[in-house]
């Protein structure tokens, strides 16, 4: 008799973004005319086409792929050396950062790394997520069989939640239970939050304090441009020894529909055995990619590269510039519609709390019917979320301003 | 404290394939001269140009990239309609098998599919594997906790083996003991044996009987060019109960490096929780998939769909025509050098018993060192696969030839 992994039966309804599209259909099923004018700002995905010196490449890869002599099969299941090099030097190593090229996993999302990232880690760890979170890192640690059922809003036993909220900047204090295993994402989704290398510093210190690891999720790092922000985990002293870090090219390279990314897991990096011995986990990973994945499309991977040439920064910035212009023309529309209004500096999201008593999905139904534009209720992103939701900057400059003048024509 | 998973240090040694690698690359290090000259027949990597089709479908692709009005970003985590469709109609419905749209997965890799299925299965489950076996099956399992510590012959306590020789031609009779998963490759890796309809229904019968589950490797499907060979578990009459199906555009389309393949879930699949309710399989694999996955590149899966037009289906042909053809070339080649030769019809793997007591890596050593051509030691697929080795038909006709006579030179 086959049996099924039991922790998926614990999940709540879907996943945030599946439930949006759903209502999205309906709303846009039932009133076709206002369908036409609808704007998205729900999902966090790009909206403008991938730079051209990362077209060139491909169309390059998908020659070679042509001809027998340049033809590719089976890369490197870690990534291929010419990416991980220009990732380890441009990304790390140019910014006095110590990374090796063989720390780096190229894989083809965040998402899948963030949730792969368990199967090296064991059962018992206790595992601490900010709240609001990228609910991947909740719902894969379900999955995992690393929680008890959910409450009725959605609160996982057994996991520990650091409430996130305008008191504290969105950068969570240290928990006042021991754990083992931190989730940590900045510049933040959702809540276009970003850390100071104080805060940083003091989770590094506890991490090796307690010997936890630290799960960095730096997605949005490309949208840093205030000098003192940290960009990455290893910038602060000892985070070596207690941090992997997640980065992706969707948000960089417009590559959310093309699908790259990469992890680091330092040499140094170590965890126990349940019997006190100490092991590094850069092997343990190595082993779960070459077992369980068999790397990026090389095509890809040849496009990814090129957003490191002289030409692809010069068009990531462009991108960049266009949708942190965009993050100030909603954040300046919203304040004018008289809303509270976070983030939309240093990351492409606006995190707005709701006029008075209204709930974040009230928010949300309300500016999809009234306003015809989908934004994420933050709710969705947990129990803190209530109350708040998120706009992403991902989108033309034109839909970004009309977007600021229909919330301003909104009456709460 | 943080905790690793301490299965992975049951893992023995490497993962095959890099330790071949490994080796190799020492060979090649000390004899450059002899490493001009090698030839490859190890990993079962294709050589041959990805087909024009492919090509043309991913260079209109990347251009659509290109364009804010056909730009894609985020895709549907469970592949783009326009592929689960052609998947749906042309793989089966065209063959009068019942699989519809939304039971087709799209992903980037059948390694992938086969090691992240058991992410939906209970860690109650008794495992079958056939003798010799693909390794990442067992390794996956050792990684998720189904197994016990390996003997010094790489035998994990745990797992049921099934053994697979000469005697039954190579396809397993059931299991002494009551089994939950199992298994099954056909076209086999690595032997290059086919199942019959007979064997196959033998294998529904049983999972039917004890409510087990059959995981189907079909990814070398395309190979089988004799009528009677059953080319789907699904031609099996109540095998949509009781069985998962992978497939791959690896071998079909020369698409190794380019990442593409696809899993069947039957919506009529069913497992239990330990407390007897049952619960459909599809929605679990549905969930894990938009959790824990992001959905194949936009440019990688309109390649794929190419392979079914008229243009690419006369493509697919010509390759693997070619390979069929290196297969029948290598096989004589291994009969007239006094081999006793297994596979190659069928099938791209072509599996030869090595001279007297002459042991699989042994007699590895001894092909890479005299002929200059790399194989794959039976036994790194197991116990069973002692005393033989493996030889693929991925590569040029002229390269086939070659090996063929390098072979009939050398004296065990």
């Amino acid at each position: 008799m086959a049996y099924l992994n039991e922790n998926y039966l614990k999940l709540k309804a879907g996943y945030l973004f599946p439930e949006i599209a759903r209502r999205v259909t309906t709303f846009c099923d039932q009133h076709p005319e206002a369908a036409q004018r609808l704007i998205r700002c729900g999902i966090g995905d790009v909206t403008e086409p991938l730079p051209a010196a990362v077209r060139e490449a491909m169309h390059k890869a998908v020659d070679e792929m042509g001809r027998r002599e340049t033809f590719r099969g089976y890369g490197p299941e870690q990534g291929y050396p010419f990416l991980r090099q220009a990732i380890a030097q441009k990304d790390y190593r140019d910014h006095g950062l110590e990374v090796a090229e063989d720390e780096v996993f190229v894989s083809d999302g965040s998402k899948c790394d963030t949730g792969n990232i368990l199967d090296i880690l064991g059962d018992r760890n206790r595992i601490a997520v900010t709240d609001p979170v990228y609910p991947v890192y909740v719902d894969t640690n379900v999955m995992a069989g690393h929680t008890g059922e959910a409450d009725t809003e959605g609160v996982y036993q057994g996991l520990v939640y650091l409430p996130c909220n305008a008191e504290n900047n969105f950068v969570p204090g240290l928990p006042s239970e021991p754990v083992d295993v931190i989730y940590l994402c900045y510049p933040n989704n959702p809540t276009g939050a970003v850390a100071t290398h104080e805060q940083l510093e003091r989770w590094v210190e506890y991490a090796l304090k307690h010997r936890a690891i630290i799960l960095y999720d730096a997605a949005y790092e490309a949208y840093i441009r205030e000098e003192d922000v940290p960009r990455s985990i290893y910038e602060i002293p000892g985070a070596r020894e207690c941090a992997i870090e997640f980065r992706s090219f969707s948000k960089v390279g417009g590559f959310t529909g093309t699908r790259c990314a990469f992890t680091i897991v330092p040499k140094s990096l170590e965890a126990e055995t349940s019997g006190g011995k100490r092991s590094g986990l850069h092997a343990l990973w190595n082993r779960r990619m070459t077992t369980k994945f068999n790397g990026v499309s090389y095509i890809v991977q040849r496009g990814a590269e090129a957003l490191y040439s002289e030409a692809g920064q010069a068009q990531v910035k462009q991108l960049i510039d266009l949708y942190l212009g965009n993050a100030d023309v909603l954040c300046k529309g919203a304040k004018a519609a008289g809303l509270t209004v976070f983030g939309g500096v240093n990351a492409p999201y606006i995190w707005v709390r709701t006029p008075g008593a209204t709930s974040s999905w009230e928010a949300f139904d309300k500016v999809l019917h009234e306003a015809h534009v989908v934004i994420t209720p933050g709710s969705g992103f947990g129990r803190s979320g209530e109350g708040y939701f998120r706009i992403s900057a991902f989108n033309s400059r034109g839909n970004a301003e009309e977007v600021s003048r229909r919330l301003q024509a909104l009456s709460w």
